[in-house]
């Protein structure tokens, strides 16, 4: 039985992780990691007084003593990863992270602690299998068939454009493929914007309606033929899997993985 | 049996429109009129000597004359198109013109002088009738879902964005919907042009791939469902109903329409 | 203000219904009819015995007496609609209905009572403005595309195939294009079953995947295009403009309208 | 520069192979081999009797002889295949083979052959790139998602139903996925065929239009999100790339490749 502590555990992601957890066989939830709330219990979703739930810690010292996790499962912001994930792994947690949010000298601080402790670790940007299938997939046909558009579409509430996911498609296909300028070379843009954003002759569309929920399709063209990869994500519950896997994968390792893909 | 003239005949459009009406029961093309080869004969899309195929006029009066047709289909450039219609109705043809090269004025002159002569004449912008219900559905549905967005995609020789097509739908539907901002109000675009180009709140997006052909897809967004309105255009074939069902309606017509939806 | 009076408002349709009035400007909800709870209150989606919220009452004509709605909303099964819906009209209150579930013969008994007693009612199947488009679409475009699929997926807990949706359009474009075989006429299915389901000549495909939520495709094909009519539907919030459109319009009313689409 | 002869160069696909080696700079057709017109000429697709463009030979020890190719690319129908493949693996030619025709125990009989002659060889059933990536990646992601339908769309005048493509994808998906019930258990077909053709749990949907050219799409769905794998095939010309991998790695190899992703 694999024990994680929740960090993040009441926000929208923190919920959807204890729901995947409790469903396992193989994995319990043991406590959550908070900044308030400390001796708390969180019980279906709610601050509780009474010992019933997940006991609340607002230290992870104290939480390790007292509950042994094998694994901090860390979705909170941004802000208080770097420190949590230092923190687990000096107490010999495996963490696991769920944000996009650290910078490249962060990351490279946690895998040389990672390395120097042997205590494996694992930082996944997208929980959502298919989601990054859809990107590996976009990467590996990128050689082949280099000419690269894509149109990802959500709802219209959504502030920024192009999605993050978007973004990191682009990149992933730049590693892989030369850059080059797409469509004709006299292309005329008669109305701005038309042609979409330009990374390196890569072309985003960003689409925002309301109705929709989050969904990225890329088109890949060749002569005579086009290969199209579309993920839709309908429900945080896609996270799911992604999230046991995750978990599961990192109690055996001594590295430091970074992206679901590389378990796939 | 309805007796048709083509000025265009040699190019592709002109070669399909013989094909279209050379496969109807109730048409036949009686003559061709050009700038040039006056006297001589196009036969399987080759231009010959023997008096074998269609015989081919430089003069349009004198075609009528020895050739008498009902229809001129006029599938030139925009530079020869205003002359060889107003010329055809003062001859009492009727002209059926399949460019969007007129200008507004040259339109209204061509109205002055049908309603005057009693002659009817057909100005269909697009031959291709599921590329027009595409647009005329796009019209009704943004009366009730009024946030669309527009992605048209095409091969990558094509010079200009966005598609004629996607912008003469944009007017279409801002006939009938207020003008509003789309999106979230305070929507960043992070990526120069991701958003795509605006159209009083109307996206459009334009894809080029090498491999495609000409595709688009009308996407009106409401709360908690999204209509798709799509269009595949594979083969210059597509447009033979459309001439046809151009070339029977005229016949009968004394007044002048605009636009093949019209008919539908 | 219209006055509403709700049948099965305690079901999810029913608690889409009273959001989608409460938000509405022109109407409210005044009372709930329903087969217990007589005398109770229904207070954000919970029975209470309080005095707060929507009063419940088991007999209409004491609703009408003590309530006055001007409209009965009926999303209760078939079982109980039939009777409802005489009542209402008996008793002056316009009936909106949201059920397919009526008979044929049911339905002509309430044009019937309208006609005699000039108190309009409505009858929509579908309050999806999306759904009942795509459907009007798909049989206006028929009548030029005459060859049909239809594709329609939905969530793997769906027991029935195909959808409701479907067969309505499929009946839908039975009324407007003559039965005809489609494909090869020599087709040979390798598999059973992988042409589809018939209805006239058209075919209807059932995809059942966990993940899908409610969509359908209505593919239209002629020489050398194709049209395709998309509905996505996402969320149940999408009946809410369908659900005010009819409250709104049947108030006015002294026929019966069988179809949302009467009113688009 | 290889040297390639060509058995079927009479044909659509030879036809398509002749130009795709022509275009690239590393390769030249040196001879075609074919069961008449022995001593007769190839020229823009035409026979002739004057020396000019790509000598014909019915036998092909003696165009071994005379015009020493590195490769036998034959692209003839499944009857001649096997002979030829034997012949040119003892003459020491690299054979590379485009059809899907032959025997399970004619690959094993090739096979043999390869592996005791030290002569390479590849048997490609299809040459589209895009095409044989979607399949790769349907394999892949199956392993993750495992419920999956495909939906296969192509003209009205394919005879065969389900395609040949979509067969083979199913296959694969097989072999990394335990066969298991989709849908719901208690699933009703109230039209025969909704739920399309079954392949282990699989399910398989053939759709046939006018317009269509050849489409499929895989839909892989998981708890909360879909995947969907899509290839267009526009143009025959899709299969240059193909053809020209083939020929390029198998004048390197000593063993028999089965299936183009094995290169890719």
């Amino acid at each position: 039985m694999i024990k994680v502590a929740i960090a993040g555990a009441r926000g929208r992601m923190g919920t959807t992780a204890i729901q995947a957890i409790e469903e396992a066989k193989d994995a319990q939830v043991v406590a959550a990691l908070d900044y308030k709330y400390d001796g708390k219990y969180l019980h279906n979703s709610i601050i509780i007084d009474e010992e019933m739930g997940i006991p609340i810690y607002t230290s992870l010292s104290k939480l390790a003593e007292e509950c042994a996790p094998d694994v901090l499962l860390d979705v909170t912001d941004p802000d208080a990863v770097f420190q949590n994930v230092k923190e687990a792994l000096l107490l010999g947690i495996h963490p696991v992270v769920g944000t996009s949010g650290l910078t490249e000298d962060e990351v490279k601080d946690i895998e040389g602690l990672v390395n120097e402790l042997k205590v494996g670790g694992l930082i996944a940007p997208n929980f959502s299998i298919g989601a990054v299938l859809m990107m590996k997939f976009a990467q590996q046909a990128a050689r082949y068939l280099g000419d690269v558009e894509i149109i990802e579409m959500h709802h219209d509430r959504k502030l920024d454009a192009p999605s993050g996911t978007a973004v990191k498609t682009a990149d992933m296909i730049k590693q892989v493929r030369p850059s080059h300028i797409q469509g004709h070379p006299e292309e005329q843009e008669h109305l701005n914007g038309a042609r979409g954003a330009d990374v390196e002759g890569m072309k985003i569309h960003s689409v925002r309606l309301p109705g929709l929920l989050a969904h990225q399709q890329v088109l890949l063209g060749g002569e005579g033929e086009l290969l199209t990869l579309r993920h839709d994500s309908f429900d945080r519950k896609s996270f799911m899997p992604g999230i046991m896997m995750a978990i599961r994968d990192v109690v055996g390792r001594t590295d430091l993985i970074y992206g679901l893909e590389k378990l796939l």
